[in-house]
């Protein structure tokens, strides 16, 4: 951000009166322009043993594979975009079982919310932003092919809770290796989960 | 929006191509100006049957009581976010114990996110937002000087589950009467939701 959106003058960094962080402030209309995380919301769709995956067809991660999730928008419940969205890039019509995973991934400040569904009509074919769409056992996964590890660690607890039998809430964060104090795990996230029981 | 916040030019309202929804687009530089919806995290801290309420001492509805809850910022998780908002608005230190709510609100584009937790140590204070800040038994809340209906659905959900002796996670959307369908229930929000079991 450079300039002010409501009077198009410069803006200035600096911490508002009364508070303690850092913001985008104009230079002329005085105006405090906050930002904040923004919501990433999917579905996780099951069909006989199977989930169904995208393979991008966007940046950045083209080529590889993601389940159907994106943006919220306005105007919009977050099961309306979940649906909305696998919608667009699986061509599925599905209805929402459960909220599934909730992760917060401060570093890109964004908030994961992924929810199991299944098929209102057994149908899916490619959106425009997807190259392929397809559905796929565990053991089938492009686990060496997924776009983001928040996906792979939501696929990976969705199968482990299959087996278990009962399906939990999981709401956690996933911390890039720089974030973590020492003495936390050394892969590349660390997560942390909170499971309903 | 009037002005581009990255060349300071004049914005316009248009649907980009491939997309389906009308957005802020520089008439200059063509910059897309995405809105998304603000989540509002924050805590319903539960003390020997009693909960924590803060009387808000800021617009809007200065003088009535909510739970401590504000915007999520960036570079944090959902969970921080719970916690620092209840320390800056009732002075208490908490530790979260789970997710208890997340409603939508599409008819002011925010999702709000409530987590049950306890006192590290006990103590509270009214912060800077906050004109009072105190423990409520289910009995003596001000159900009548409530400052958001979404926050009186979340109490209200607490005390029952509490009574059933299980806590539930309630996802859900709060919608306003105009935007409810023919035949749904006529109070001033519909409540949906999808608890788990």
């Amino acid at each position: 951000m450079k300039y002010c959106s409501e009077c198009g003058e410069k803006v200035r960094i600096s911490v508002p009166e009364g508070d303690n962080r850092p913001r985008y402030i104009c230079s002329s209309c005085q105006f405090i322009h906050y930002q904040n995380p923004k919501m990433v919301v999917g579905c996780l769709v099951e069909h006989e043993e199977k989930v169904l995956l995208c393979k991008r067809a966007i940046e950045p991660r083209y080529g590889l594979w993601t389940l159907p999730a994106g943006f919220m928008e306005n105007d919009e419940t977050t099961m309306q975009a979940a649906q909305r969205e696998t919608q667009e890039e699986a061509g599925a019509d599905v209805e929402i079982v459960q909220l599934f995973t909730m992760f917060s991934l401060p570093h890109i400040d964004q908030v994961y919310m992924l929810y199991r569904a299944r098929f209102k009509e057994f149908a899916f074919s490619a959106g425009s932003e997807s190259l392929e769409v397809d559905l796929f056992d565990e053991a089938d996964i492009p686990w060496d092919e997924m776009a983001f590890p928040v996906i792979s660690e939501s696929l990976r607890r969705f199968f482990a809770d299959k087996k278990s039998g009962k399906y939990k809430i999981h709401n956690g964060a996933m911390l890039k290796k720089s974030e973590m104090k020492p003495g936390q795990q050394t892969t590349s996230f660390s997560v942390t989960v909170l499971d309903d029981d």
